[in-house]
């Protein structure tokens, strides 16, 4: 067994990433135990079901109701929303040994630092995923596209953690990389999540699609990352102003796509305000970026959202 | 008679403002003609009713179906939505002789420039209106606050034709005063228009009250305010930044208040996007301001408005 195996994990969190990640982990010989509430019955019973690339995987899972009865692992998964990071402070806890890792799949900045600066930093890994999932019923999740995960060490290079979890997800038919610079990564990825996530619930409704297809939206959405760039810089990530172009570019074969965020908002769920676009212009601004129009979609997406 | 008398009026766009001032002048003996369409018939049968303080006054007015009916007039009172001025083209020369002059009633900037530029600089005069009105049935107006209107001749300070209709609109019982910085005063009240009326609709049902009470939005009102001071400044019009304070604080004891374009939204009605948002942001870059907020907010409500 390779000494960086990731050993016992859980999943904290089951939603479609959660259950996805670790399912397949599970499926692969991995010994994941899933915190689960409302799928929790069908899943004892039935396991998972996760349909990919047109197989349907079965999943014996292992589900349980409290952290109590999962008891100490080697390696948590955190898959909350991050709108419910207060809920880890009563959740970690008893899923902790003195070497536990921590690794969360959340979307945005300040969950690393959540979780390091009440657990140590040292323990604390990120994973940035891109992929498409749908829960289509309880227990079951259907796997639409992508899948790639980045997973990084927090404040510093990949280590050995990092390394072994990124060989067990390979293992388990997962396309996965360690990154070096985990928060580098973070803001890539923002710096198409804040303009396009944001305007499609600012503008009502608006796929990427209609964004882009609207001449001012689309300079504004370019404006954002120009902003985001700016920030990220100041903050020591070098990321070139072609980043930027090439985001847009790459956005026009998405056509109708309906951001994350978007979704959460037209079904009344929490958005990752905070996370996505709270964080950002806070650790911006600190470091002495002008960041006017992040600051007015921020006070706009507070306001309209749950 | 007064030499500077407005003369004959033409009232175009009888909506709550025009058939207010324009029924209130009817009301005092002026020759006031009224281009009517869907309260024509309604009208011509039993008059114009305008309840104010606590009065019912009934108007004898004179409505036509027709510019050409009217015939040229010696004043014409536009008081279309500034949405509508492309039908100005059509409507305003049948009602026109040589020395016809023209009062925009309008919201925002540009409706000078667009009278102007057509029918000469020299005829026209602008009014701000700092009134609440309610057209509550067909022919039937209830003026429910305020009503003082500020008057000016456009690019040059108050003439003779500005005293001529403030003298007769004081006869007729309103509060009104004559203003020779027509433009200022115009970005005066965009200050407010612009942060209160555009969150109103961005926050997506925002109360000045909603606005206030949310510290994020209200400091963005406020910066919002300090873009437009900016770019009136640059623009010549020398107005302090307590001004943009002092607005902020009187607009506490408003609560609830929906502000107009948020009405026109919510009743699916064209919002003056162009008056009151495109055209400062275009006059303020012209130049030299920096208006990032102004653009976001501006390319937002575009898109979210019919």
């Amino acid at each position: 067994m390779n000494p960086n195996s990731p050993g016992t994990i859980a999943v904290v969190g089951s939603g479609a990433v959660g259950c996805y990640y670790g399912g397949m982990l599970a499926h692969a010989g991995g010994d994941v135990r899933f915190l689960m509430r409302a799928d929790l019955e069908k899943v004892r019973r039935d396991g998972l079901t996760i349909q990919t690339r047109g197989e349907t995987l079965k999943v014996a899972a292992r589900a349980s109701a409290s952290v109590e009865e999962i008891g100490p692992v080697d390696l948590v998964i955190v898959a909350l929303k991050a709108t419910a990071n207060a809920a880890l402070d009563a959740l970690l806890p008893p899923l902790l040994h003195e070497r536990t890792a921590l690794v969360t799949l959340q979307n945005g900045l300040g969950n690393e630092e959540y979780l390091a600066q009440r657990w140590g930093a040292e323990r604390v890994l990120g994973a940035l995923c891109f992929v498409c999932l749908n829960r289509i019923a309880p227990g079951v999740i259907e796997h639409l596209d992508h899948g790639t995960i980045s997973v990084g060490s927090f404040g510093r290079p990949a280590g050995p953690r990092a390394h072994g979890l990124v060989d067990a997800l390979q293992g388990a038919g997962i396309e996965a990389k360690t990154v070096d610079g985990l928060v580098e990564e973070r803001w890539r990825k923002l710096l198409w999540n804040i303009p396009f996530n944001g305007l499609s619930i600012a503008a009502a409704g608006a796929t990427v699609g209609d964004v882009l297809a609207d001449e001012g939206l689309r300079g504004q959405a370019r404006a954002l990352m120009s902003e985001g760039l700016d920030a990220a810089r100041r903050l020591g990530h070098d990321i070139p102003e072609s980043f930027a172009d090439f985001q847009i570019e790459r956005s026009f074969s998405m056509g109708p796509y309906r951001t994350s965020s978007l979704i959460d908002w037209q079904l009344g769920r929490p958005v990752e305000v905070e996370a996505i676009w709270g964080e950002p212009l806070r650790q911006g601004t600190r470091a002495g970026a002008a960041m006017p129009r992040l600051e007015l979609l921020y006070h706009l997406l507070r306001k309209v959202t749950p």
